[in-house]
């Protein structure tokens, strides 16, 4: 074996990988992945895109794509302009670029606790010290050794479906601000809402500290066009379009185009509405099925937006020893032990309700409720 | 300013963005680029891909393009297989993610000088100890420290346009498996062939040395679809998967399709000989004005493919001070610091020939000429 980067010892262990290789193959009823039902989909006229999108673009993205996400953060009370746009190829791309811009080995880095996987693995790979953050009380411990940065996905988050509350967006803006802690915050999934809840940016709060806010077209558009975008606070956002460009030059152009043309669609609400009617159906109908199979056995809440439900199973049961079992009758699930920092052991399990169908999910949950039991 | 990681101190300077900045203004004649023309872009139809391609895909690529891709290599002398094939968001992205594998701060790389600046970038930025190979002996100086990867450009290398001769590359090849060093070959420009010369891949004469060979398809079908790939050995692949993983999650998939399309199309050949000669005579008109206006003052040879003319003027004239002049006159060019990995003072330039047409090409290297006498 040739001599190859320290972090790279980091990059041995995929079981999740594996797990979803097997998610795939006929017959299977897989809650594992975070995929959206292809019925979503956004039909996408493509059939003549402007011909100069063909050659070498900007980095920052498309100008007038920019202005037009620019117009939607300030709507939602976000302070930034159509030059602090940065378009990626996916959101999952604005945290490799923040990481290589904040994470230095060592460097700490304060999280939810359950997080978003892919997340925990791209900061663990730059070396992070990876802390819990206690939402009710999230500057907890900060005044000891304050985080450089603290990322979250404070709506709908993936693996919960959870939705904090104002005044939980807020003290973490202010604990931020305090701290001088760089604030992360992703927030693919705002638009999937099937509940009132609050959903205001906790960025939009913040008085002075940095702060990088990050969406995605994966969910309302389509997620094999790798479109997404971030805004950032004006001392970190030149660093990103320079990272961005080291990455991959700038993001593909017909996409953007396709998304722009969305954007600017006149029936894009009634389609979005559309879109929410769908999940929040689908939604329904998994949480009466949990209901039936789940009960007694497993805690949840429904999840008022997104594409989650985390259930905990009562007694202490391990829920990778529970996946090895489902695994056996064709069920996959994502156990929660892989959303946690630490990685311990967890009797929480996160199911994906927005890609299989109602059938197919009241016998998958079924197999997994008498599994369990 | 909040705690940033040590890389970002690399991120400050950047006088190549910012005279390229200068490029778009209208007037401005830009040899300074690498923009290919948009005259030889492939006709893309984009009438009906197929729906499925809206869903996530795999972080390896589709795997029709990735049998077409290895079917190709296989031609060219790598022995490859589709399943070692990754699809890159452009070839820039395979930079990042072969830097992400093997550089630690320290770690020593090996690259011709001069050499592709946004390569020198990542591999700085990752904290490389970058360290020039003399193209006739590459493994000069290795026997005491042998760099942990040599990272060439054999074919119409950017800057340079030079072709390696067969010698040449064997002798590479030989250092690598004597030195147990890992062969990096970038080959993004190999179609573009204007005179025969040797284009089999240095990789191809490996007997035990890890590899990666890359390829780009915006040279050949569009940059704006920003499509590349990749192939290793096969103790590297799996890690170069989890590291694209990582970065984006997977490349756009209808670029991936149109790229497809374009592979199999039976029109293909012919297309690619009318873009070689579209290019050539490009070349052909810009050397007969090099001649006309250079001749005495600098030196250069005509570039056997690729896209620029490498030049270094006589008497030590510094090309960045003459940029100064230039750009008064809206004429740009990149001075050859930037191509060096020590980044020391320069008489060299690097001459894009592919976008300018010959008209405006004449009258900016006229304008050269006489800022250089």
């Amino acid at each position: 074996m040739p001599r190859l980067s320290e972090r790279t010892s980091d990059l041995y262990a995929s079981p999740v990988r594996e797990m979803l290789s097997v998610a795939g193959r006929p017959g299977v009823i897989s809650f594992a992945g975070g995929l959206p039902a292809p019925e979503t989909f956004a039909e996408l006229k493509l059939s003549t895109p402007p011909p100069d999108l063909l050659q070498y673009g900007p980095s920052e993205g498309e100008p007038e794509l920019r202005a037009r996400i620019a117009e939607e953060l300030r709507a939602i009370g976000i302070a930034t302009t159509p030059e602090r746009i940065l378009i990626l190829t996916g959101s999952q791309q604005g945290i490799d670029l923040v990481a290589k811009l904040v994470v230095d080995a060592g460097a700490s880095i304060s999280v939810e606790t359950p997080t978003y996987l892919a997340a925990l693995q791209v900061f663990r790979f730059f070396g992070a010290q990876v802390t819990a953050m206690d939402r009710g009380d999230p500057a907890a411990g900060w005044s000891k050794a304050a985080p450089r940065l603290a990322y979250v996905t404070p709506t709908f988050q993936n693996p919960t479906g959870a939705c904090w509350g104002a005044a939980e967006r807020i003290a973490l803006a202010r604990a931020c601000d305090a701290h001088d802690t760089i604030l992360f915050e992703d927030d693919p999934y705002r638009d999937l809402v099937y509940e009132p809840c609050e959903r205001r940016p906790a960025c939009s709060w913040l008085e002075r500290a940095s702060f990088i806010y990050q969406g995605s077209f994966s969910k309302t558009v389509a997620p094999g066009l790798r479109l997404g975008f971030l805004t950032a606070s004006e001392d970190l956002f030149p660093f990103l379009v320079r990272l961005k460009q080291a990455a991959d030059l700038h993001t593909n152009r017909l996409s953007q185009w396709m998304v722009l043309q969305y954007l600017n669609d006149p029936g894009r609400a009634r389609r979005l509405e559309r879109v929410v009617s769908f999940y929040r159906e689908r939604r329904d109908l998994f949480a009466a099925a949990m209901e039936q199979h789940m009960s007694g056995i497993a805690d949840w809440s429904v999840p008022p937006g997104g594409l989650f439900f985390w259930a905990t199973l009562r007694k202490g049961v391990d829920s990778q020893a529970l996946l090895a079992l489902a695994l056996e009758q064709n069920v996959l699930f994502t156990p929660g032990c892989y959303f946690l920092a630490d990685g311990s052991a967890s009797s929480s399990m996160r199911l994906n309700f927005s890609l299989v169908g109602p059938d197919a999910a009241e016998q998958g949950l079924k197999i997994i409720g008498e599994l369990a039991r």
